[in-house]
């Protein structure tokens, strides 16, 4: 039986006001679990379905003898996850104290107001995809520890390392190429030279870069329109921009 | 004051049954009801508030003496709405009737069952974006007048013509080079050289492409992968590729 205690708890981690109170968060689902328990977060508490615990027993024997499992049926833990159906399990989680990096490898990816947890998470999986490990957020940016964006990310969150931070101190002394994507301004993302570092600067879904933003931008750069949609989601531009940004970096070497 | 027969067809709407018994969709919210009283589809009916009726009062009369126009407020809308909040408006359209085209002019997307309504709203805009005008659907792909669909797709539902059929007889007759994504086979999409003319065919979003349909591809095309995520989403590997597709096919414009 999870103690009722434990059940309120999750409950109350759905909402960012908690998260933030208790430094907890929650992965939810198999794979994401699976990944979870191979990484170096620190898992508090595991509830999980008998199915789930037998197949997966090796690797949860292996990770702490100070994690709490707790067994339970799946319509249980449906019922306490965002997911529809949850047929694995709930985590509860300890969030990661982190400083903002002052040294970069290679690109980073910095996000003004990303407000869809939809897109936030599809861009970490993006950042991921990539190689690019970290990603600087707005404060206003959505909670990077919201479940949606933790389902969203499928797994890539525990490899993208995010910050938050106020970006116009951070651009400011970033030293850094800093482009920036402004609908049918700029460069176009297929006739640039990227740098070999530099930051990627990705805007709010309506509004895009903010104003105060927008003047740290040393490259401004476009992706080409072919057609007549007015403009593309936020998290496909990310990802056409790292691709371009990619694929620059490998024909440069090779040409070499 | 809308009629309760108005209301209640506007209600059915919403599921896929009524939806092919009326053949009438529903678009809802300001930017997708001004495109498409510019396009060449039918409104039966539109409901709105009369700020937005005001607004585009020139348009609206422009459009058709048979149109049935009623005022309504924003709650009101809202309720029937699939929008949480819709501050514009919900438009009763007639279905197109439409026939599979045999030629084709220059690319289209062919969707492998396909099945988040966001996934192909967001592929029908970028292939708008992108300037392909043809996307064909196997028949268990979602339904294309899906109210998520036709929101995702941010008006590009009307640009883009979207056609179901068995995609194996259709692909046995293409006579074009047939390009599929598969995750870390084929050729890389950033060293391929794409015909003038062809097909991008896409899988469903855990299965991937169709055992039966796999074997219609003529050019296997992969996403180079620099990090750890196992995949991308369908609809960001679709914009990935469209825009290896057109960046090639604009240099190699400037070559020649």
């Amino acid at each position: 039986m999870v103690p009722k205690k434990t059940l309120k708890l999750i409950k109350s981690l759905q909402l960012k006001k908690y998260r933030y109170q208790e430094k907890l968060f929650l992965v939810e689902g198999a794979k994401s679990i699976v990944e979870l328990l191979d990484s170096s977060l620190r898992v508090r508490t595991l509830i999980s379905t008998s199915v789930f615990i037998n197949q997966h027993i090796s690797f949860i024997q292996r990770y702490s003898p100070e994690l709490e499992i707790y067994q339970a049926e799946e319509s249980a833990i449906s019922s306490i996850s965002s997911f529809k159906n949850n047929n694995a399990g709930i985590a509860v989680v300890e969030m990661p104290a982190l400083q903002v990096p002052s040294a970069l490898v290679g690109y980073a990816l910095v996000l003004d107001n990303i407000r869809d947890p939809g897109n936030l998470g599809t861009i970490i999986r993006i950042a991921d995809w990539y190689g690019i490990s970290t990603i600087i957020c707005s404060p206003e940016t959505t909670d990077e520890f919201h479940p949606k964006v933790i389902s969203a990310s499928m797994g890539s969150f525990l490899r993208v390392v995010i910050y938050r931070t106020e970006l116009t101190s951070y651009l400011q002394k970033a030293k850094l190429p800093i482009y920036g994507t402004l609908v049918n301004q700029g460069t176009s993302v297929h006739d640039l030279d990227f740098a070999p570092q530099g930051l990627i600067l990705l805007g709010n879904e309506s509004e895009g870069i903010s104003e105060l933003v927008k003047g740290y931008i040393t490259n401004a750069v476009c992706i080409p329109q072919f057609g007549n949609a007015e403009s593309l989601n936020v998290s496909i531009a990310a990802a056409v921009i790292c691709d371009n940004m990619k694929r620059n970096a490998t024909h440069r070497r090779v040409a070499s």
